[in-house]
């Protein structure tokens, strides 16, 4: 009898509750999602879920309209749910520099995705406001209410009304509850036929401005507290089909088999490496996989399984698709079984706006004194669709172990205060510049 | 846009509804089997699936009863449910050569799966009756009632109480509607209390022969009708957890990942390569494989897969897992990921009694002018069980392309003809030597 040699699991290391080191400051912004991490900002009693249109999110807008409010704003709901606070500028209704991020969460979320974003945002009209500093522009801070997509099966519904991208609202689509969005927007006051109106004509905005956690690790281990984002990835995603022949695991001898499992195993360590071989904004997931029949004793004859390939440019994501999809093929050819690669999922990369980018970059140099890091978003943010309103930029903020959509999700008060410095910077520099104008940035 | 170069999924050949070549005879047992392949010989109105004392194994056991009492045979059921038929020897009441295999299936069986070995068995006793030819012991065929376990998660039942080897019958265990075996035991007529009366004495028996569909390719592969089984494998299966760090797939770089998946992937490739690498009778299989979270857009944090490892002897088959064993822990400390392999199950091999074996081997080559061909069964059989009861041998028969459990199962009737007249030579051959003297093989 062989005993295997075989250790026990190593445990996943435990997720901190908090910041990873003391801060050094200690920021509204971050105690604010805190304060807004459960009940009733949360629908479920156990964790963070905030769904678009929930009680939690109305509960939500309520608190965040109230802190608007004391931060010198004038707060309005716009026709998709979304809350907005305006901070006039120096000419009342002047064109306005937005402030965004979405207010709605995952399941069993973090409390700092999106929430991070509209928090600072308020703290920087706060600041401004307590100053009695007057721009030429306005700001705007926008709370999207649905960036997940946690509720409906459509993302970034709030964002694409706002910029105008949305051509029709999916009424028909339901929630776990079975509940209709006509239904859901009718509760919450809301006019499914006026939905499209929350848009904005782009002369009344000068820019579009996103502070988010990083989602990743990047930042972490560059011991950077923040970093500026230079596009948001171009992504694909694959259904791969591996069609073998199933047979009885005693009684099919190893040289005469169509293993589709063992042909797929193949295809994930061309794929892994194939993704680091790259540069380092590629990457390639093998994140779901089935096999039929999926019995300990039967030889594998299907398995299907997601692939997802995403890069800072097209060009980089195109040139690994292409490899990959070679190799492939050539697994599949040298073990006769059968390949279908079906592309599901095609989004551009969003490259955010250089001049705006080089502002914030700029912003970040003085602030820190450091240069500033530039990274490729590999997670699609609010700040992809306002793209095609305006022009956009994004600040990454480092987030504990690259751990998001979870309860540990971490972030520290100095770096939330790092970000609040640079922003204000960012909006200073911008308004001494001729940027805002919007021509200016519009070709 | 890259369009990844792909080809539709290679069609699974599509199965033969019969015999890959014309019959050279028409074989009565093939027929037979044909005849009890649907209703009221099957639970379910399409396909096979004959459960253990369901109304359609109740109809079986009538038919067969009757083709047993035609041949020749008294019939009787035993306290198990098993259905047997005794053709006495020159002297009533002699010890008796078991020829059997099992009249139960698996859902949407085929029909060869066992009832075959059944059918070939009387169509031996048919053709010694009709001769008016006994032997120096009786023949009893029979038809087990419980070798899947397709009804109660309990294989190979009723071979054990024949064999003695039940210590307890799982009287508690239920069927996909709920019902006790003992209920169920009640509703046939048969007491609970005496199932383990089924059970022969050693004495009473000289042996035991059983015909089967190969269920595996190696007899068409190599151009044969039939071989002879040497043992039934030895197995381990194996549970094997790989925990590595969920992440977000387009945000954490592949050179900070900990993908547990990936892991998994070279470790299938490991084991399919050691597998391949080992002798012929050396079967290594991963069958089933969950992923955690499974999600496509999440780098995987936990996968947990099947291993299967089966060969002709323990030996070949613990070297085997031992350098699997150490290539996956290699994989595990390589990558920082945890891993645990746990033992679910463990069979010994079952060697066929050798000279029972060798006398089946000469009447292979009697009959077909052929060295027969040896091999190891890699599926289990009632032969393995009965094997703790008296000595045992096994006849394989050629099946189309190594398929079953499937209605597209399928064998050649020149090939039911060529068993049958193998079985007829072993025991006239068994019979002229002193070999059937239990005593001769009990060692």
């Amino acid at each position: 009898m062989c005993i295997p040699r075989t250790k026990p699991i190593t445990p996943t290391p435990p997720f901190p509750q908090g910041p990873a080191e003391a801060s050094k400051k200690d920021s509204r912004p971050v105690n604010r999602c805190d304060h807004l991490g459960s009940h009733p900002f949360s629908d479920t009693q156990d964790g963070l879920f905030r769904a678009y249109l929930s009680p939690a999110h109305a509960a939500t807008c309520k608190q965040v309209a109230l802190w608007m409010h004391e931060a010198g704003m004038a707060t309005r709901t716009d026709a998709a749910g979304n809350l907005i606070g305006r901070y006039e500028g120096q000419t009342p209704g002047a064109p306005a520099l937005l402030i965004g991020s979405h207010l709605d969460s995952v399941r069993n979320a973090g409390r700092y995705d999106g929430t991070l974003g509209v928090m600072l945002g308020i703290e920087v009209v706060a600041h401004l406001a307590a100053q009695g500093e007057r721009l030429p522009f306005a700001i705007e801070v926008i709370g999207f209410g649905d960036e997940e997509g946690s509720r409906f099966p459509a993302s970034m519904l709030t964002s694409r009304a706002v910029a105008g991208t949305l051509d029709a609202l999916p009424l028909g689509t339901v929630d776990a509850s079975g509940t209709t969005l006509h239904d859901v927007l009718h509760q919450n006051g809301l006019d499914p036929a006026r939905y499209l109106e929350a848009a904005y004509k782009p002369e009344q905005v000068v820019g579009y401005l996103e502070a988010h956690i990083e989602q990743g690790p990047v930042l972490e281990a560059a011991g950077l507290g923040v970093g500026v984002v230079t596009a948001i990835a171009a992504q694909y995603r694959f259904k791969v089909s591996i069609q073998g022949v199933a047979g009885h695991a005693g009684t099919m001898p190893m040289s005469l088999r169509k293993d589709a499992l063992a042909a797929a195993a193949q295809a994930m360590v061309a794929i892994e490496r194939i993704g680091a071989n790259g540069p380092p904004d590629l990457v390639a997931t093998v994140g779901q996989l089935h096999v039929g029949p999926g019995a300990s004793n039967v030889v594998p004859g299907q398995t299907t399984f997601s692939l997802d390939i995403r890069a800072g440019t097209a060009q980089v994501r195109d040139q690994a698709t292409t490899q990959i999809c070679e190799a492939l093929q050539n697994i599949a050819d040298e073990r006769g079984v059968g390949l279908s690669i079906e592309l599901q999922n095609d989004l551009p990369a969003t490259p955010c706006n250089p001049a705006l980018t080089a502002c914030l970059a700029a912003s970040v140099t003085r602030i820190t004194g450091q240069a500033a890091h530039h990274l490729v978003s590999g997670a699609g943010h609010d700040a992809m669709v306002m793209a095609a309103l305006t022009p956009v930029c994004m600040l990454f903020l480092r987030c504990h172990q690259g751990i998001s959509h979870n309860p540990a999700e971490a972030v520290r008060h100095d770096d939330a205060h790092t970000a609040f410095l640079v922003m204000l910077d960012f909006i200073r520099a911008f308004a001494t510049t001729t940027a805002h104008k919007p021509t200016e940035f519009s070709a």
